[in-house]
């Protein structure tokens, strides 16, 4: 069992590096990322070898091919991590970035300047990419990054981490702007949900079991992410041909991603045609169907559809169908169903995408366009660290910016207030 | 004591009215405000009349003059009540600005809008006057909001909550964009903090003891307002004749105010000359002294100051002052003690000035300016709902913008993704 000082003195490690990252220089910071990159190249046999332990010991727990093949490091996977570290260095440095300033009418000088978050801890799944990737995004962003791994990937994590660490120190740099959390027991996250003044933010990745624990139990802020029970509706005002090819899409281009479509909410004036057609598209596509009470009389392979479909986020090949009473229907049904991460909208009529686009309370709309594109990369920020799926701080694709804060700095010659 | 129910049933209206609330247009908005405005002055007789049953019991309860002088309204306060809800009607409306924009190599076009953040809880203590600037504030940001005042401004908080969501109703908007939360005891609070799902943000303001309880319990998101334990440093190459009057004005001008200065720094090298002069001037407004070991040699007159001393928010003409190693052992005492609100460096020395800004993790650095700037008017925001001494979503002074989200809408004609 963790212990919780454990816990503690890593994250205060991790302190005291942050207030060395905080004013460095962009140079010295894409220094340390190049360093970084060429660490992970060099040391290939070294994280090949751990993450074999790791790989090897679930399959003897017998995990699913799935999840054995996102655990698993190859060459061509470290090099594109290193290659993703490089990236990172490319992209300009945020803090230090004015938001907003002015001279006031007493003749204070006011400005307002990006500033890292601090300390930012990352709870997450099998996939050991993260570790690279977040190191690399905190590190960019001034931020010290206290990482908390799957204990599936724990061998592979502590070796990236050792080694991500030790290039850091070799450009003079902290070692601890990356530490790991010692152990993976449910311990381990309950002390860091409890390290406020030590942490500054805490950013789970992973199901929707782990997000709802972390946002409900730590006193810790958080940053709640990615769930994503993506709805596309489909308008009397559409164009099917381009409905069809968004639909099939948006669903299966990619299953086991928060911005794949769930749910598809169709016209009831379209739902004679379209609903039939879809059905067979999805149905040919190997997608398993629900549907509401209409349509189930359209799809008689469709089974009814319950509360638990319109919730599930399935990240499988697996749909709910729903024929709403126009937008105003798929607004409501949105509404009451979704997590608020990506809805799109099929139509050729402004005043139903306007109305759609105003009435939907989610992260990003899709206009005519397919669901997979809520990402940080197609966004074209150059690196993400999440999709927050909450209304306070960052909403959608978070980059670099959405891992600082802000600072005023007030400048004058001896004002004081009357 | 107060039921869930009721709890829950108050913000789910809120909840529905805010849904109403978000697609207005600024023209439907500021009518309520002039509405608003309007009754206020109208129903003075009304308001007058509730208050004084609040004020005779305190009285009679034994609330010391400054809390009741806080409490009571009187005809030319209401005036000025009014008079800031038709400032706020003349603010740009926040929702619907675009924040970052862009077409993508694909032609999608991406454009982040600000857009409102729902159902916004206050909870505050004494003074009836956050009611009226809390409502209007959240109705011109497009949010439903959820008052939870002190009971000791009941009456006063249940005549003018009325009065205000008549007026809302009478343009015809719905009257829960301003609910009061049934009950004042403890329990009002709890259910409010258990409220995630219904209620978006919390922002408590009032004392430390109120902030730290609501920051520790609440599972919907917080927004840590307003404890201010800010610094002055004074550099040895600071003008001293600026230095004192800053001094002055930033311990003086104001004390019950979370941006007045509770410390004071003075670097070594001018100590012997600036400490027992600022020692003298202090004592001449009546400041009680407390001081380091090497300020109580020079200052007969301080007491030794202890842990809690260096914590304390006062609040009160007492002041504690520190002899530091220039702006690095300021920078240093500052990081330890600080509640991170505001602090001041009086300087001519840009290297220090530039030492300071940079290790100084505060929301506010003032250089060469009195603490007591830090507030959404004298930057020229128009209102403020609170000052921020958090580090995400919004940090010191927070207007408008600070009241809002964004959402992403992205338009295609067809895109899929490959």
């Amino acid at each position: 069992m963790t212990s919780k000082n454990d816990v503690l003195a890593t994250a205060e490690r991790a302190r005291i590096a942050a207030r060395v990252l905080a004013p460095l220089s962009r140079a010295r910071k894409d220094e340390a990322l190049h360093a970084m990159a060429d660490a992970l190249v060099s040391n290939e046999p070294t994280i090949v070898a751990a993450n074999e332990r790791d790989v090897a010991a679930g399959r003897a727990a017998g995990m699913n091919e799935g999840l054995l093949d996102r655990l698993t490091l190859t060459p061509a996977r470290i090099q594109a991590m290193a290659q993703g570290l490089r990236e990172t260095a490319a992209l300009p440095d945020p803090v230090g970035e004015v938001v907003r300033g002015s001279t006031l009418a007493n003749g204070l000088r006011l400005a307002q300047y990006r500033v890292p978050l601090g300390v930012v801890a990352m709870i997450y799944e099998a996939r050991p990419n993260v570790t690279v990737d977040a190191a690399g995004l905190c590190l960019k962003s001034g931020n010290a990054a206290v990482l908390r791994g799957s204990g599936s990937a724990y061998q592979s994590n502590m070796a990236l981490t050792e080694i991500l660490a030790d290039a850091i120190a070799s450009v003079g740099l902290p070692r601890d702007a990356i530490v790991l959390v010692p152990g993976t027991d449910r311990e381990s996250v309950t002390h860091l949900m409890g390290a406020r003044g030590l942490v500054d933010v805490i950013i789970p990745r992973g199901g929707a079991g782990l997000i709802s624990h972390v946002v409900e139990n730590s006193i810790v802020p958080v940053i709640e992410t990615g769930v994503g029970n993506c709805h596309v509706y489909v308008d009397a005002a559409a164009d099917l041909d381009m409905a069809e090819q968004i639909v099939i899409n948006a669903k299966t281009q990619r299953i086991s991603v928060c911005n794949a479509a769930e749910k598809l909410l169709v016209h009831a004036d379209i739902a004679d045609d379209f609903v039939p057609r879809i059905a067979k598209a999805l149905n040919q596509a190997g997608v398993v169907l629900h549907g509401d009470e209409r349509v189930c009389a359209l799809v008689p392979e469709a089974s009814a559809a319950t509360d638990d479909d319109w919730t599930a986020e399935y990240l499988a090949l697996e749909m709910a169908i729903a024929i709403v009473d126009g937008v105003e229907g798929a607004a409501e049904h949105i509404s009451r169903w979704s997590s608020g991460h990506t809805e799109a909208i099929i139509s050729t009529d402004s005043r139903a995408i306007d109305y759609f686009i105003a009435h939907v309370d989610s992260a990003a709309i899709m206009v005519n366009a397919s669901t997979r594109f809520t990402d940080g990369a197609e966004f074209g920020f150059g690196a993400e660290i999440g999709i927050s799926t909450q209304k306070l701080h960052a909403r959608g694709p978070m980059g670099l910016a959405e891992l600082t804060s802000t600072k005023y700095v007030v400048r004058g010659d001896g004002h004081v207030r009357h």
